[in-house]
C-alpha cells in the first residue's frame, strides 16, 4: 500500500497533534453533485451503482476532485446486509428502501444467517479495493456499516418509518426474539466491517440513524449494547497503524458518557448538542466528530463561515476533533457552499493548532 | 360554570397533593377510536370536523366516555392559526397538511397579521364553550396551541418537512425576518390562548413540536424565546383558579432547565428522556407530564402495565406528575390497550401519594 500523503483525519480521531482540524462531510459523494448524479444515470438503479465497484470508486473519488476533504468514505449503503441476508432490498423511485421479505417472526429470525462478506458481499470489498488502489495514499479511506438496532428498524418495518411499530412490537412484545435478530446482525456487522479493514478501510463508522427514537433504558439494552459488542470484535490495527472506530447515534446527544465506554476511539455528534459542552462531558475518553446543521449550507458563503468559525471555537484548542455535519449533506445543497465550509475549516482552525 | 369534581389534573400540575397520578393521553380524541371515524366520515374533511363545534365537542368527548381520563383536551388542529392568517390550509387525502400561500418573502411576511380569536377563530372558541357546558365539571379541559417556531415551520415550508430547508434557511440567511414572523406568531397565539382560557379552558399547552430539529443556540434563539413571550403574556388565573401552562418541545429533554425558566407550571417530556432524571432537574421547579413511548401501547396488557409501573417508580413520590404518552397515540392502537393503561396508572400510583 502506499503511503498515507494526508493522514490529519486518523490523527484527529487519535487526539493526536494536527496542523488544522480536518473534515469530511457525511454523504460527500451524492446527489447535491451534478457529476455523481451523471454517475447514477449510467449505473441505471441506486443498487446497480453500489454493486459495481467501478462505478462505486468513481463516485467515492468525485468529491476529492473538488474539495481539499481529509476522508473518503466508501460509497455504499447500510442496507447491504440485510439484502445479503436474502431480504430483497429495492428502491422504488422516489420512494426510500423496500424489503420484499420483512422479518416478522421467530422463523423469519431463525432463518438470518451471518453474510460471509467475501461471498455475499464482495461487491463492498471489491469496492474497497478499488477505492484504495485509486486513493493512492492521497487520504485515508472510512469504511462503515449501519448498527444492529437501526439495520433492524427495516429489517423489521420492511421500510422507513415514522412510527416503528412492529420493530417496537416486538421490542416490548417479543423482546428475547429482537435480541436474537440484534445478535445475528451484530455478527454480521463485525465481520462485514473486519472485511472492509482487511480490504483496505483505514476507519470504520457505525451509523445508529434511529438510536435516538429509544428510550434511554431501551437504547442501552437494544442498540448501544450490540454496538458495543461489534466494538469489542473489531480488528483494531492493520498495515502497522490504529484503525479508529467512530459511533454516531443521531438524536444520542444525552447518552454519550454511556457511548463512550464502549472503547470506540470517536463519537459523532449531531447538531442539537453543543461539541464544546460534549467535548467537556467525553473529551477527556475520545474524539469528536461533527456538527454544524447541514441547513447552514443553504446559507450565504459568509453565514457559513461564521458558522464554521462558531463550532471550532466551542470545540476549542488542541486536536480530538473532526469537523462534519451534525447528518447527511442534503440534495439541494450548492456544492459551492461545500468548497466554502472546506477551505474555512482549514483556514480558521489554524489558530486551534499552534505548533 | 359548573363545580370541578376532579381537580386532579390540576392540583398535579400544581404540585399539590392527589389521590393518584392523573393521566391523560396526547390525540386521545383521535383516528384509533372507531366512534371518531365515524364522526370524521359524517365531517366530511378533517378541517370541517375542527370548525364544526358541536362535531368538536363530539370526538372531545368520546375518550371520556371510554377511560378515566382526568382531562379533556380540545379537538382542534396546530394550524388554525396560520390558517386564520390567510395561508390557506388544506389536508390531502392521505397526505398531511399543505399552505395554499407560503410564507418566504419579506413581503409575505409583511402582510401577516394578528387574527382576532372571537373573529376568525371563533369556531375554536365556540367549541371551547360548547365542551365546557358538556363537560359539566366531570373533568378540566385544556386549551392548545402550536409553538411560533413550529407553526413557522409549516408556514415557510409550505407543509410538514424532513429537512427544513426553506425555513432553516431563513434561519440563517435572513434571521431578522424569521424574527419578525415569530413575533407576529408569538401574539398571535398568546391572543389565541387568553381567547381559550376566556371561553373556558383550564389549562393550557404549547405544542412545540419541532423545537428539537434545532441546534441548543438555535433554539434558545428562535424558539423557546417566543414560548417565553407567550408565557409572559398568558392569562393565569381565570374563574378563581390558576390556569397552568405546559410547555412540550419533543426531543428537547437536553433543555428542560432552560425551558423551566420561563416561568411556565410544567413541562411535557417524550420517552427519550427518563423521567425521573427530569424530576431530578426540574422538579423543584415545576410539573412534569409524560412520558411513556407510544409504541409500548402496542404490547400486551401485562407489558402495558409493567412499563406504566416503571415510569411512575421512576417519578417517583409526591404530586407533580401528569401521566402521559410522549407524543401522540398512534391510529393502529387498540383501544383496550388504553384502558388498561388509564386504569394501571390510577391503580400503581396510589402508593406514591400517601394521604
Amino acid at each position: 500500500m502506499s503511503e498515507l500523503k494526508n493522514d490529519r483525519f486518523l490523527r484527529a480521531l487519535l487526539r493526536q497533534p494536527v496542523d488544522c482540524t480536518p473534515i469530511w462531510i457525511m454523504r460527500q459523494a451524492g446527489r447535491y453533485l451534478p457529476e455523481y448524479r451523471a454517475t447514477r444515470a449510467k449505473a441505471g438503479s441506486f443498487m446497480d451503482l453500489c454493486t459495481n465497484p467501478d462505478l462505486a470508486c468513481e463516485v467515492t473519488l468525485q468529491p476529492l476532485a473538488r474539495f481539499d476533504l481529509d476522508a473518503a468514505i466508501l460509497f455504499s449503503d447500510i442496507l447491504t446486509i440485510p439484502d445479503a441476508m436474502g431480504l430483497g432490498l429495492s428502491f422504488a423511485q422516489g420512494e426510500g428502501p423496500q424489503f420484499a421479505r420483512p422479518v416478522r417472526s421467530a422463523a423469519d429470525v431463525a432463518k438470518l444467517g451471518v453474510p460471509d462478506p467475501e461471498i455475499e458481499l464482495r461487491y463492498v470489498m471489491d469496492a474497497v479495493r478499488v477505492i484504495r488502489r485509486e486513493l493512492n495514499g492521497r487520504v485515508p479511506l472510512i469504511g462503515f456499516s449501519g448498527s444492529p438496532w437501526t439495520l433492524a428498524t427495516y429489517m423489521v418495518e420492511g421500510s422507513g418509518s415514522k412510527e416503528y411499530s412492529h420493530v417496537k412490537g416486538m421490542l416490548f412484545d417479543r423482546p428475547e426474539l429482537l435480541h436474537k435478530l440484534l445478535d445475528t446482525t451484530a455478527r454480521s456487522v463485525t465481520s462485514y466491517l473486519n472485511a472492509q479493514i482487511a480490504a483496505g478501510a483505514q476507519a470504520v463508522m457505525i451509523f445508529d440513524t434511529w438510536g435516538g427514537v429509544l428510550s434511554p433504558r431501551d437504547y442501552i439494552e437494544f442498540s448501544l449494547r450490540y454496538m458495543a459488542q461489534i466494538v469489542d470484535g473489531l480488528t483494531r490495527e492493520n498495515e502497522g497503524r490504529r484503525v479508529p472506530v467512530i459511533l454516531f447515534t443521531k438524536g444520542g446527544g444525552a447518552w454519550l458518557e454511556s457511548m463512550a465506554e464502549t472503547g470506540c476511539d470517536a463519537l459523532g455528534v449531531d447538531w442539537t448538542t453543543d461539541i464544546g459542552a460534549a467535548r467537556a462531558r467525553v473529551g477527556h475518553q475520545l474524539a469528536l466528530q461533527g456538527n454544524m446543521d447541514p441547513c447552514v449550507l443553504y446559507a450565504a458563503p459568509e453565514r457559513i463561515r461564521a458558522e464554521a468559525a462558531t463550532i471550532l471555537k466551542s470545540y476549542g484548542s488542541g486536536s480530538g476533533h473532526v469537523f462534519n455535519l451534525g447528518h447527511g449533506i442534503h440534495q439541494h445543497i450548492n456544492p459551492d457552499h461545500v468548497k466554502v465550509l472546506v477551505d474555512s475549516v482549514h483556514e480558521l482552525s489554524k489558530p486551534y493548532h499552534p505548533m
